[in-house]
C-alpha cells in the first residue's frame, strides 16, 4: 500500500504499554532518538507489534507542528 | 514552554513551500531522514523560518500511525 | 504495508481539487456516500491520483468523532 | 448545529469497549464496513451510546489519508 | 446535533482568509483571546461565515496538547 | 519555545482523570468555559500538573471544526 502521508519513518520498539482501549509504543528511529505512539490496543495486538521488532512510525504532515528555540 | 506533546525532533529547516494560507515546511532530522509539516502561512512567517535555520518537529503521540512491512 | 489505523475504506476517486499547498480529494466510498480527504499536493501527485481511479481512506479511530441527531 | 467537517457518515452502533478514559466503538456505515472512533469515556456515556444506536461519524478531511495499492 | 467532542466553545467570526482549498477563520471567544482555524474553503462558503457572524469552534479533546511555562 | 499552533489559551487546571495510557485533562480558560484534553498519562506526570496550576491548552488551527447552529 502506498500512502498519502508524508512521513514515514523507520524504527525499532522500544517499549509497550498496553492500556484498557490505547497502547502505547515507543520506537526508536535513530540512536537515543523514540518516536511515542498512541494506537489502539487491538492494533498493536494485530500487528504483533514486539519489543526489538522493526516498524514505522506514519505522520500526517498536517499533524505536525514546528517550533524553534 | 514545557510541552505534553511526547516527539519533539530537532531538525534543519531543508525546504519552505508557501501556500495561500498553509505553508509546506521539510526539515532534515538526521542525514537523508526529512519531516514534513504543514503550517499555517502566518505561523512559518511568524516563525522566520528559513532554509538552514534550526527548528524542531513537534507531534503529539495520538497522532502517530505505525506500520509494518 | 500493514497499518495502525482501524478505519481503511475503498472508494473511486471522484474529483480533484489542487490547491497551492494542498489538494482536495473526493472519494466514493459507496453509492452516493463521499469522503472527502486534504492531502499535500505533491502527494496526489506521488499517488497519481486520478477521477475513476481506485484508492482507500485512511482514517485513525482517534481523529473520528461520533455525533446522534 | 452545522458543522465545517466535511465527512458525516450515518452507521449503527456495533460495539462499545470503555476503557478507563477512552471508549472504542465501532459503527456499521454499510453491510460489513465498519469504522471504529476512540472518544472518551464521559462523551459516549453523555450520548448515550447503545449497540443498534444510529449515529453518525464525523471527520474532518485534514484527517484523512489516501493510499492506494 | 450532539457530538462527542468535548470542546465546543462559542465566538465571533473576526477574519477570513480564503485560500485555494483552505480557508482560515479567526473566532474571538472572549475580549482579545481568539481561536483560529484551518476548514476547507467549500465549508466556509456552505456555512455562510462573515465577519461578526457567531459561531463555535468544535475541538476534539484528543487534539489538545497541555503546555507550561 | 516558540511553536507554530495557533492557538495556545491560559488556563487553570480544574480536574484531572489519570487513565491506564492515557490523562484527562480539563482547564478553566475564562470563568465557566472549560477545554478538556486527553495526553498521555507520563505527560501529565512529566509536567506535574495539578489541580489549580496554571497551564496553556495549545491546539494546531488544522484540528479546529467550526460549526454553527
Amino acid at each position: 500500500m502506498d500512502i498519502s502521508a508524508r512521513n514515514c519513518l523507520k524504527g525499532i520498539v522500544k517499549n509497550i504499554l498496553p492500556g484498557s482501549v490505547n497502547t502505547e509504543v515507543i520506537l526508536e528511529i535513530m540512536p537515543d532518538v523514540e518516536v511515542t505512539a498512541i494506537i489502539t490496543k487491538s492494533s498493536a495486538q494485530k500487528l504483533q507489534l514486539a519489543i526489538g521488532k522493526e516498524a514505522y512510525v506514519v505522520i500526517k504532515a498536517s499533524d505536525v507542528i514546528v517550533a524553534i528555540d
